[in-house]
């Protein structure tokens, strides 16, 4: 009845409608943050000794207001859809909302919200129990580079389980404060390459999350330069994990079977591995990449004949470069595909979408 | 040449030794908290506008000291060895550390911190890079019973990955306020499985996690009762994940090869499903099991010809009942095997322990 009554009050009110419900990563029990759906969040905290608490999202500090029992509140702007780190501060001090999962970003674990699309525009990234569904595996391996165990997660589909065919291998990299838990955690990943495969679009294949060694901000290890920030994931990626990888699925091992795509300083990474690497890599994707360099792709003769896909995407509430480099690629003949998403940042939604159209693409 | 001034005044210094390194769960780049050599955690939180701030771990809240710049800090007594959660609580609010990496327990993110044993007391949770590893896999499923996704982790041996053999079923439960991330991260149950398979000493076998439906804490959810807490979960293992795993996996699907084991709640759960449904599993296992009915087992005439391994595991330094129930199985003449571990609480360490005591018994 009561959902009937919200309901009614929606379809009269329009864009004043105040039906709300506990935004998707709450964790059991906790009602708080909600989400409305004009795209406002409502934060809350018990805090009865605080002098002040704030809520800091989308790059915009929030104040909230405290009742006479200490509770604090407020409700935000609409937001941009998609997901968003965030964090409350308390008198100063910024911390992870007691009521919410976490997800590893900006170098440390981060609260975490959806602002939810329309059910058809998040069908692509939606769990569909009608579907065969794959598995992510935490996998660890011993890194000869490192002198130490590393992990990687991957993700196999349905139909790699008590299958026999070998599989195609697609080395998908986190951005600059993130890790080998973003793929599969805010990225939703599994999710999209389920649909994409039972849908026929993608050629079932293994994706490997691994760590790119850049899970910090540049500037917080000691005598770091920034020619070398992330750097030593080069020789970590070709001589560890493509071996391990190799050595323990049921894979293709040729070029044509391997793909290398990233996010952001992932994007910057795949250019720096993968263009110079043309011969180990035959299809590139970035996505918001950051900072790259272009230049072994544009001095490179045969790269048109060499690379199979080179794909760009970029959120249009952004801008990292990648329009830049489209635009070179355009003058000088590099074949590539340039994909904006529409209305999308420098955030993970924008990068399930270059994820979700790079995909199809690869392995055909 | 810092390291061996260290070591020279450790030797010097026995109790006083001031020798600390970064805890074994800090992020990226993060010095504190960290560990001394006497089990002592220093923690630190810059909170130049804070009031106040404390550290509260293992039952105790340890104000801390604001230097000139903001800085807080505080040296605990030493701790007991293992896994503990805790939190940092500012001007009177419980946060995580924002320096360390979350841990689901207390029905919300935690922080965690290792206080670590020596090399030899931790060999057998600590990774080995000179033996063959298994794999955690993440999987969803739909469940018939709640109409809804659900997820599990479910461990596989090394052996298993290229392999063609069928594998018994260990389904391995979390306590209250805990979910089915624990075992894996807490537990460290996969380096446990992969250093008793590697050294001969346990059956391969898959291993279950999922979410016994008690990942908050008693009361916290309205109109909940008390004897049905985490109750809807037998259904949902027996109907959904059982046919699930079994429709997914090589395993083999005989009594025989079947096992439950769980801990604090979770141990509760083992004994309100297993005991009762003698018939479909062969082994069970309680670690600090909390308000365990044993009246299905006492009163089962054909019990000691039906259970093959009836475990019960418990720490010294706690006490939720598994004494009790010793006491009633010997005096009834129910076999079983009980087990207590030395100097620790109701805590993870308690459980690796009891997990790897219990895991060379079964499927033998």
């Amino acid at each position: 009845m009561k959902k009937l009554i919200i309901a009614a009050l929606c379809a009269l009110n329009g864009a004043f409608c105040l039906a709300q419900a506990p935004a998707q990563y709450n964790v059991p029990c906790v009602e708080y943050p909600m989400v409305d759906d004009q795209g406002r969040a409502t934060f809350q905290l018990m805090a009865p000794n605080a002098q002040s608490v704030q809520a800091d999202i989308c790059d915009k500090k929030y104040p909230m207001t405290r009742d006479e029992k200490g509770l604090w509140t407020v409700t935000t702007d609409p937001l941009v859809v998609g997901f968003h780190y965030y964090f409350l501060i308390v008198d100063g001090v910024s911390v992870v909302d007691p009521g919410v999962n976490t997800f590893f970003g900006c170098g440390k674990m981060c609260g975490g919200i959806e602002i939810p699309e329309s059910k058809e525009e998040a069908a692509y990234y939606t769990y569909d129990p009608n579907i065969a569904h794959g598995q992510v595996r935490e996998c660890h391996y011993y890194s000869n580079e490192e002198k130490q165990m590393r992990r990687c997660f991957v993700y196999t589909p349905a139909e790699y389980e008590n299958g026999k065919g070998k599989y195609p291998v697609l080395y998908l990299q986190h951005g600059m404060g993130e890790d080998e838990r973003g793929w599969s955690q805010q990225g939703k990943m599994a999710d999209i390459m389920d649909n994409l495969i039972a849908s026929g679009k993608a050629t079932p294949m293994i994706v490997v999350m691994d760590n790119g060694n850049c899970s910090h901000s540049f500037g917080q290890k000691k005598g770091e330069s920034f020619a070398d920030f992330g750097k030593s994931f080069a020789p970590v990626l070709l001589n560890d994990v493509i071996p391990y990888i190799e050595k323990t699925f049921r894979v293709k091992t040729d070029r044509e079977s391997r793909a290398m795509a990233g996010l952001s300083w992932g994007g910057h990474q795949t250019y720096d591995i993968a263009a110079p690497n043309i011969d180990k890599f035959a299809y590139i994707g970035t996505f918001s990449g950051a900072m790259m360099n272009a230049q072994p792709i544009l001095n490179n003769p045969d790269w048109n004949k060499k690379c199979k896909v080179l794909f760009l995407g970029t959120g249009t509430e952004e801008d990292l470069g990648s329009a830049g480099i489209h635009k070179q690629f355009v003058d000088k003949g590099i074949k590539h595909v340039w994909y904006e998403s529409k209305g999308t940042a420098h955030e993970w939604l924008t990068w399930r979408r270059c994820f979700h159209q790079f995909v199809p693409l690869i392995f055909k």
